[in-house]
């Protein structure tokens, strides 16, 4: 007899982890352990259709029944990731990202499932979509072009190896489309082609863009590109219940698909079509319209499919993470995106890099008393890098500038929303104003978060003020705590003939934020 | 016997002009007629000592009484004004600048005096002072150092000719600083030590930049710098009250003045120092200091006094545009300031030159309808070619990211606050959401704003619709109304050998802001 699904049968070695992907038709659960970076063992996988952007009103809010259902799909798939005793890491793309209230949902989910969601941008989104499918496919030395349409979003990936060319997040998205071309039955054939026309117009300047990348290899995931997968194989008379792994159809069989899909009127019709998954018959017209238009304009003749995409994505990305080793610099991806975005608007590269390493020093120096670990000390290594980004916008207030920028930037890869929100408060309060309860983004934070903003940015604030000549006066900077005392003091050491006055000064005038964060005095000097 | 201050004696030809320069610590009234670009002929100055950024809080609210007494200065200047028939140009600088409650006081200058003030950047503000003392010195063709010191505010630009390469508004200002270090008296020693060591360290990264473009004049204008150089001609034993025009003093007549200045504990005491003003007694140690570090930082040796600043650059200003013509481009400052900041962030520059073009064109054929005039049609073709300055932080929600680059950039010159908002609104309308009253910045705009920034964003993305592909398949665009029909006949030519369907198509799909906003319904259609 069959275990019921979810129950372990050989628990297998080494620890489990568990990705759940909240989209906007279905939730996904993926619970799996990963024996060596790149590899995932899958041990349970569950899905349900809940359809959360569902509703009129373009995805602005989710609705009350909508939030109950996810809600209460967490809650089971808390328990059957309690099985294999997993962690959870859960992300929420389009329907949770563009709703007003997704703090609700997020915070019951918290509450009531004891899930942390972290939400997630499309670009992001995108990467990890990219990471699943490459490893689902043998194409790790191609350049891949990858499509994933989901119910709120369409995700579109020019990558080469682990490295992300070109990411994109466009809001196409087969419930979107169908809420707004195909909400009446039965469809029409001037309903397909205003579709069409939509898609053709909305896609125009991003596929014009990504094909300039020369993508050799191009690959599909999930489920609206499944379902049309499995139904080009009943087409060829195959049987459309195989594993779909590494299977490729071309353009013109899925042309021939679409074709079949939009020549049945209704979704009762349509949910009749050999291969079709009955529960998604309604917004399949529009998934394929999508499809059909993506291959056409980034000329694709073939496409693989990829059973991996977001949640594998997920876990792949994680094991990464640990594998890593300890964290004394950003993992790859993060680093290699910051230095990528402080190389295109920082003025000074030098300067952040040698303020950022002095911080880092005294982050380290003042361990035991702040108490924050190798993830912050990431968060403080963007933000010294990235501090100065709003620079280019204007000198005045380029502080917030920075905040605007880190924090709409699509070009950080690899942190979470709430990572990043954190980078960019740590760069806003560099200078001028200390945090205050009347800065809203301030006052969204728990209160440990708030903590680690101001001891992080007080630990900037004196690193910058060490370097104020831009100059690299100041070689060296150690720091040590007398608790008896409640003193901290911060040695410097000057470069080899240069004048330390004006940064010992600075320091100084910089140092009141990292005091009252530490509960220190803090004193600034010059050492050997 | 002399007539009375402000009573014209001979009426000059020519209409008068005025300028009104709302600083921290003086409101200055200027009348004058220019003759020809870049000459001014004088028909009248006032000072009233107002001291609108007296009082604490580091400048973030204006208080009542000095509501009051700016208000009543600005009554005053509106008479005198009025005696030479003049129009009025009033900017105000670093006190309603900063003020969270400055449209108190913006408003009733409009309800009660009848002056309209125009808010300006410190950038706008240091391009304005050079182009000041541009004309007041025989400097021309070098390369021009110059320094302004208000009471709020520093000024520092590095120009040469009418280009402006670096502008800088620092918070450095001689009320600012005095309430900081030197609201006690009498002052000490100490006193002295730490604001120097702070004006140091707050002018070393700005002083870091401006010398590597190797300025070779150094000129000093406000009355901080006319009373330091009077005091220095009274140390030659000069008339301190001569007319200062041209004035040379060196670096250590300076700092002989700034030594007697601070020897001096009291403000009664300097105020009986020869040369010096009574009313700035009080400020001037702090004026002084700074303008001894900015000679310092920028290793200044001789300084020349300009008697023109920022009232005599804002007649100036006007003079240049006036004498422009019909301005079917936007006049050379604001098109170069406009040209550098899309050349440095829009991806796509041909694209934007063609749609802005196309965009012109449809406001030419529609200005029947629309009404609005020239100083319109610039603030169109700005935001033509910065719509898409925002894509570079991220192509989600860039119309936003675009609202926000160009609100803030301290490199748009030339235009008033309120041209770079309205210009902002326009690129931010150019795509997704219609305005709406629930978007903050459209309820702040008066309704006459709010029409013009609709049809202009209307017209817009038109003319994005117009150029979907990037490729320029549609060459030309004509529009023609028919009032009787209520009818909006856009006809486009196609550009040879290219298939337009997708730009008539996506034109259609943009139409609707600028039907409601003409109130016409617009027919997109194809033409020889």
């Amino acid at each position: 007899m069959d275990p019921p699904p979810g129950t372990p049968v050989n628990l297998p070695e080494g620890p489990a982890h568990a990705a759940i992907d909240i989209g906007t038709n279905s939730i996904h659960l993926l619970v799996a352990r990963s024996p060596a970076p790149g590899r995932l063992e899958v041990l349970a996988q569950e899905k349900e259709v809940v359809r959360l952007g569902h509703g009129g009103s373009d995805m602005r809010r989710l609705d009350p029944d909508a939030i109950e259902r996810g809600i209460a799909a967490l809650h089971r798939f808390r328990q059957v990731a309690d099985i294999w005793d997993a962690d959870i890491t859960a992300v929420a793309t389009s329907a949770v990202r563009e709703a007003e209230n997704h703090d609700e949902f997020t915070s019951r989910a918290r509450d009531e499932a004891g899930i942390e969601v972290e939400v997630i941008s499309g670009v992001e989104e995108a990467r990890l979509i990219h990471l699943g499918a490459l490893h689902a496919l043998p194409v790790y030395e191609e350049r891949l072009f990858v499509v994933d349409i989901g119910g709120g979003s369409t995700e579109l990936v020019v990558g080469q190896r682990e490295e992300v060319l070109e990411a994109r997040s466009l809001k196409l998205g087969a419930i979107r489309l169908t809420d707004r071309f195909f909400s009446d039955e039965p469809i029409t054939k001037s309903m397909v082609k205003d579709c069409r026309r939509y898609v053709r117009s909305f896609l125009e300047p991003t596929a014009r863009e990504l094909v300039t990348l020369s993508p050799e290899v191009a690959a599909g995931c999930s489920g609206t590109i499944e379902t049309l997968a499995a139904m080009a194989l009943a087409r060829r008379g195959d049987d459309p219940g195989r594993n779909l792994g590494n299977l490729s159809v071309t353009a013109s069989e899925i042309a021939a698909v679409v074709d079949e899909i939009v020549s049945a009127p209704t979704a009762k019709e349509r949910a009749k079509l050999p291969g079709m998954e009955a529960k998604r018959a309604d917004i399949i017209v529009a998934g394929a319209i999508i499809l059909e238009q993506v291959l056409a304009a980034l000329d694709v003749d073939e496409l693989r499919i990829s059973t991996f995409a977001l949640r594998e994505g997920v876990l792949l990305d994680q094991a990464t993470h640990r594998g890593g080793g300890p964290r004394h610099h950003l993992t790859d991806l993060r680093r290699a995106s910051t230095v990528h975005l402080a190389d295109a608007l920082d003025p000074d590269r030098a300067h952040s890099d040698h303020l950022t390493a002095l911080a880092l020093q005294l982050f380290d120096d003042t361990a035991d008393v702040h108490g924050l670990d190798d993830a912050y000390r990431e968060l403080l290594e963007a933000a010294g890098l990235l501090h100065n980004v709003g620079l280019f916008i204007s000198h005045s207030a380029h502080h917030k500038h920075s905040y605007y920028v880190i924090r709409h930037s699509e070009h950080l890869l690899g942190f979470t929303d709430h990572e990043i929100e954190l980078i960019a408060q740590i760069a806003r309060y560099h200078r001028k104003s200390a945090p205050k309860d009347k800065h809203p983004e301030w006052a969204g934070l728990r209160s440990a978060d708030r903590r680690a903003v101001a001891v992080l940015a007080g630990l900037l604030r004196v690193a910058i003020g060490l370097d104020r000549s831009h100059a690299g006066a100041i070689a060296e900077v150690r720091a040590t705590v007398d608790e008896s005392s409640g003193r901290l003091d911060v040695v410097a050491a000057a470069a080899d003939g240069a004048d330390p006055s004006l940064e010992l000064y600075s320091a100084d005038q910089r140092k009141d934020l990292l005091a009252d964060a530490l509960g220190l005095d803090v004193e600034i000097s010059l050492g050997a």
